[in-house]
């Protein structure tokens, strides 16, 4: 793989550990920025990663965010935004201000990461950005209107970079993770193997898309438990 | 119809006003609102809706448009979400304060417009909330990334409102208007008749939805022109 | 409506007999096609439109039909395409002579029956061509392939036709009809009302859809009831 | 990977060629199928693979084309249905038995392949079938409604079969390729390198496909090259 650096937005102990370990596996130099770094220390002293707080919704602290790895001398050439706030409720019932919270976690965060990524790419011709969606990205499900407004955004955020940016060199990807993710430390239901997504299962498919030759890149791709209905 | 009343958020000259003298003529009672009344003035004072100002984007300010609808006595049974902001450029090159304002202003204050009148419906079992999409609710184009972000949205909002309020007497409908709606005034290309959206049309098939039975509602439907390209 | 004459091919009992009296009293000269002519004696008489047998995976037989509603002077300007051979089982189970023949009634017969129909609108530049889809038109469901290939392939031949014919004139479009019809003569449910899709409900909305001005043409539509979940 | 032999439906010189070599590198017993074996001699001698001659319309010859490499104690673990019939031209002027012949290879062709390795596979809990989509899969283009109607139906085959077959142990993916696979002997535009699909690169997304644990599963995924608009 051509890639030497990554960026994992939204790093915590799910996903965006099993994608920290992967990569630095394939011997990428990776950053973790979350907005509460202490709870990333256990993963950098695992995998050598290094971790930089950052609140994705500030549009300062992220362009912080990317000024600092810059400095570091590792500008990333693989970016994922992995981070969302999900909120459930009747419409009637939510606080204005907690969706507004939501979607600038989810979709705004996304956007400001995104962009400076691009901006460090598209001049040198390659890279790739990849975001994190949900069966929320293309289902609007009841009672779950902010989180769908969300990964929708998300989405649509993520096709027009793919239009836009593809022809420049840079692969963005989007991944629909249609499911529940097995929590660390959650035992398997004995009667039932594999019926939530293993988060090292997702981060060996998002290798798979990062080392896709550009003759043949995907824009999008779902997974799914195979016992999961859909 | 059954529906005596409407709201109309996001009000101007072209398919809004068209909703405006339709939803009018069907004699219901319209209320038009927007940041600025001033352009509304001549509308009203040709269809006897009545304006109010308000900026979708603000909770209190969306609150107070329809405690002061409330207190008229004409609490909309029919509200259209019809505000937006488109915006283009490279995503590299777009000021982050602007993509934020436009977020809001085409999905953050649609969420705070439906969910006034949700809270309005839903108690008396019944009321239409529609939604004005754009080729953008579905696509998401180069170079457009705000307004792909935005609109998608709004479609993961309608979707998901769709899904809970339906079952509690709510029609719920998205409509993605595939193409340039032609602007008042604007003449008829007389090689290339019809190849915008006449407002006045759209504004028709808003009022078929509208008298749908709820044995056979419809929660999205798209219209474009017979010669654009899709 | 601009239209004066419609062909209803897969006719019987319930959404093809409200559309033949829909468009009936909309004074088009309706004629009803079948297999089986027996049954839809009841309905010519009540509404004066004409039956002429024709089993619709027959291309000789669907140019035969067409050909007589020509001699008869009334050569349609609104075909409707609504036959379909739903079939249930476990993959493994199916008959492919059985799998065949439902792939033909479903979708080889909307071909044949709309290459005729596109025969005699594109030279004179306007006429409708409309198909009645499923659920399955955009899920396939478990232990229903066959029905969702017959399905899928009808919306691709009205997607492809609407890109194809819409520019010359003809007007295509598809319903994705997403729950049960109640048969005629079935009682509503007086604990859930209208929680099916009423024929005469929807085939309002396909005149809807037929009265459209060019400038806002619809593709596709769906419709389902208000209690169904999606 | 689990997977020990695979069949590939529809064999010639492209993407089934890739597969071919690439599966038999990964040391599977591979079979290959198609009308005409002939053409196929080269690439049997070069990967090992073995040719057995079958018109996939037939349902005979496709149960005997499993019954012999049954016979050959290799029963697949893989099969790939890569088989399908390009038709373009206007919709009025399309020949009736040859939009009938296009639709059983394409799509009838594909149900019957499908159906045998379903019963083999069932049975032991694994395995895997593999659709090859196209651009028309998800879009109907003018001009092109047969190719449509078969791309489409074989979609709704494999969502179909992926919700029936998975929770069964089996696995069911569907490759949109969308944009034209550079043919064998083909040379690079040199100003415009990687703008065609690359067999050699679609194929190894098959395999990362192939490998997935069943834990985070992909039905769905599309494949375009970098430049290639969409």
């Amino acid at each position: 793989m051509q890639y030497k650096s990554a960026l994992i937005v939204g790093a915590g102990r799910g996903l965006s550990a099993s994608l920290t370990r992967l990569l630095a596996r394939e011997r990428l130099a990776v950053t973790v920025a979350a907005r509460d770094t202490g709870k990333l220390e256990a993963l950098c002293n695992e995998t050598g990663a290094r971790a930089i707080g950052c609140d994705a919704r500030d549009a300062t602290q992220v362009a912080q965010l990317f000024e600092e790895i810059d400095r570091l001398g590792s500008s990333p050439d693989v970016v994922v935004y992995n981070a969302s706030a999900r909120m459930r409720g009747a419409l009637a019932e939510l606080v204005p201000a907690e969706v507004q919270r939501a979607l600038q976690v989810t979709a705004y965060g996304a956007f400001l990461v995104a962009q400076q990524a691009a901006r460090r790419m598209v001049p040198k011709g390659y890279g790739a950005i990849l975001f994190t969606g949900a069966s929320a990205s293309v289902k609007g499900y009841a009672r779950s209107a902010p989180f769908a407004m969300g990964k929708f955004a998300v989405r649509g955020l993520a096709q027009s970079m793919a239009r836009e940016l593809a022809p420049q060199g840079v692969h963005v990807a989007h991944f629909v993770i249609d499911g529940a993710i097995r929590p660390p430390g959650h035992a398997e239901d004995a009667t039932r193997p594999d019926s939530m997504l293993d988060a090292d299962a997702i981060a060996s498919t998002y290798l798979d898309i990062l080392r896709q030759p550009r003759s043949a890149w995907t824009w999008e791709i779902e997974l799914r438990p195979w016992v999961e209905p859909f």
